[in-house]
């Protein structure tokens, strides 16, 4: 279903030769109407790849007729030429589908510091226009992977309004954003103001709280595309809310493939002074590479999780933190509490609560063990 | 030669039982005097052990008769009993060595969350104060190991004084300080303050620039202890570089023996505008597991270097980065630079400057590549 779940949208995926292994490399979505409206949200990286300087651009007009996408190569790091490549990439698909090419936006991922084939990349926009359709979401989530061991979709239906997506990403995932890029469309009838409201509220709970290995990317990308062709238009609290879910839903799929991975951490912080506060120690906690080799190692070590907190600046008093890991208060006012050969660790998802005792604010942080096939996949990646 | 290269000083090691393996678990340096000047600089993590917590009280004396040093547990996170059990230790080694408590520091090493077996601690001092030597250096630096492979011992000599010192530390690396307990010895004539001054100057730009895994100890613990034996009172810029010599060399051995680490990885950043923002991007990118995941795998990722620096709060513009590896400058101008294949990756040392282009300040970070040996090491730690 995917992006072409709402109506008004048609998709396409192909293998335009971008990767040498002959897989899908390039995805077109386009928007045909009768709304052209759109919202993106970028990389906060300050190294930012050519078709994310592109695209925010674009998306400063709040209007985008389509989006095209491709694995293969990130595009970055790639000076005057690369930015050069992403201009003209855009050119092609207002040409073949007879739009401007200021509203076209433009995602790539893979490898960091390669120029794109644009002998293969530009043919390859004339097929995959070629094969538009209806049903091509699948095939466009299918073309946008890398690393990805399955394709990424999500659809929410409102009363007679629709909310799809498809992301790609499993690895370089960390905070503004996980690295990734993500399309999502809507039929509802809704502005762009509408939507950059919805997809920040969302992207600020969910993305940006998926922490897989601490790494940011340059490409991250996330655009919200409206078409309304529903011709309804829902209350906006609604429709945020379903475009939280389906963002939710993609950054769950996210975490479930990162790269090696073999436990799901979920870090929940309660009782803190502040959200942000809860933030810091969530992903302080998600980011200790001694904590999740231990949680890889089914042990319940909260020590690390007490010397993660520890180099935080969150309200906290030593004496007053209590952790629990999958249910089991291991550790109580700093100090050791319930027996931690309770703990079951058996299953993939771990929950550990961290209790600073400050306030009533709470956050959660998503990430994943660290394993020996995660060292494996990160070394042999570019050779 | 050790902690007891200087005149003044003897020490000891011996197995006292704290380790269920039978391997040496308490160390005892003595400062026989005539003075019993120290500085100490302690961790920065807000969750801090008992015994970091009663050194810290000690040390605002200014004085230090005897340092007691266990390994087998860190005793950490154990509460008020912990902290009675720190002040006992003390006690006892006052009483054998007819010193007055307040005098005593304690530092502890091995796993956080448990107390320690005072039962075998006990004795285990006297067994220690019973075999103290002017040769027992080396036995007090095997005492204090972990997960070290070896025992690390620094000694710089001057004209009729000496600096020595010893070192445990191989996982949980990272400033504020280094996961580590270093005690360090000297018998030239000098006063707390300029002990102080010349320590915090040292561990600033060695220790605290240790960064093997990110991840912060609740124990860490450097001492600096002055016997005034030789009777000679260098300057004080001569004295604090021979303490830095000493620091930085064991520094250098920690990363060396850094857990499961096959690369120890110098990152340099040239021509920042300030040394907090060369510290900062060093930081970044020595803490980004994909690209320590790649040095494992002899790849020059430099992709992943700039993706680190953009993190980053440091002053740059993105297309004026520059980043060498090994010699050869794989990216210029924030793309691609010389071949890639000509980076000679065989060797342990890898060298990575990554050149700011903005301004003249510098600072070297010292960490360590992502191994599956690292996740094995830390998955099983504590079963």
């Amino acid at each position: 279903m995917s992006v072409t779940a709402a109506k008004g949208f048609t998709a396409s995926g192909i293998a335009a030769g971008i990767k040498e292994n002959g897989n899908p490399d390039l995805a077109l979505v386009v928007n045909n109407g009768p709304k052209l409206a759109a919202a993106g949200v970028f990389t906060s990286n300050r190294v930012k790849a050519a078709p994310v300087l592109w695209s925010e651009q674009v998306l400063k007009g709040g209007l985008v007729s389509a989006v095209v996408l491709n694995s293969g190569g990130a595009n970055a790091c790639t000076g005057p030429k690369g930015f050069q490549d992403t201009h003209a990439t855009a050119e092609k698909v207002a040409e073949v589908l007879g739009q401007n090419a200021g509203e076209i936006a433009v995602a790539s991922t893979g490898l960091i510091g390669l120029l794109l084939p644009m002998d293969k990349l530009l043919p390859g926009v004339e097929q995959a226009a070629a094969q538009l359709s209806e049903h091509g979401g699948e095939k466009a989530a299918i073309a946008i992977k890398t690393t990805d061991s399955v394709h990424k979709t999500s659809v929410v239906t409102g009363d007679g309004w629709t909310v799809g997506g498809m992301a790609k990403g499993a690895g370089m995932l960390a905070p503004g954003l996980a690295t990734m890029l993500v399309v999502l469309t809507t039929d509802a009838d809704v502005e762009s103001d509408v939507l950059d409201r919805a997809l920040r509220a969302a992207t600020r709970t969910t993305f940006d709280r998926v922490d897989s290995d601490g790494c940011m990317s340059t490409n991250d990308t996330v655009l919200l595309l409206a078409s309304g062709a529903s011709q309804v238009t829902p209350g906006e609290a609604e429709f945020a809310e379903a475009v939280r879910k389906v963002c939710d839903d993609l950054g769950q799929q996210l975490i479930r493939d990162a790269e090696g991975a073999s436990k799901d951490i979920k870090v929940e912080v309660v009782n803190a002074a502040s959200e942000d506060d809860a933030v810091e120690v969530g992903r302080s906690i998600a980011r200790n590479n001694l904590l999740k080799c231990a949680i890889h190692g089914e042990d319940p070590n909260w020590g690390r999780v007490l010397s993660a907190i520890g180099t935080t600046r969150a309200a906290f008093e030593p004496d007053q933190l209590n952790v629990a890991i999958n249910g089991v208060w291991v550790c109580k006012n700093g100090g050791v509490g319930e027996d931690r050969d309770k703990v079951d660790m058996r299953y993939r998802e771990v929950h550990i609560v961290a209790d600073l005792a400050a306030g009533a604010e709470t956050a959660t942080i998503w990430t994943n063990d660290l394993t020996a096939d995660y060292v494996h996949e990160n070394s042999a990646y570019s050779s």
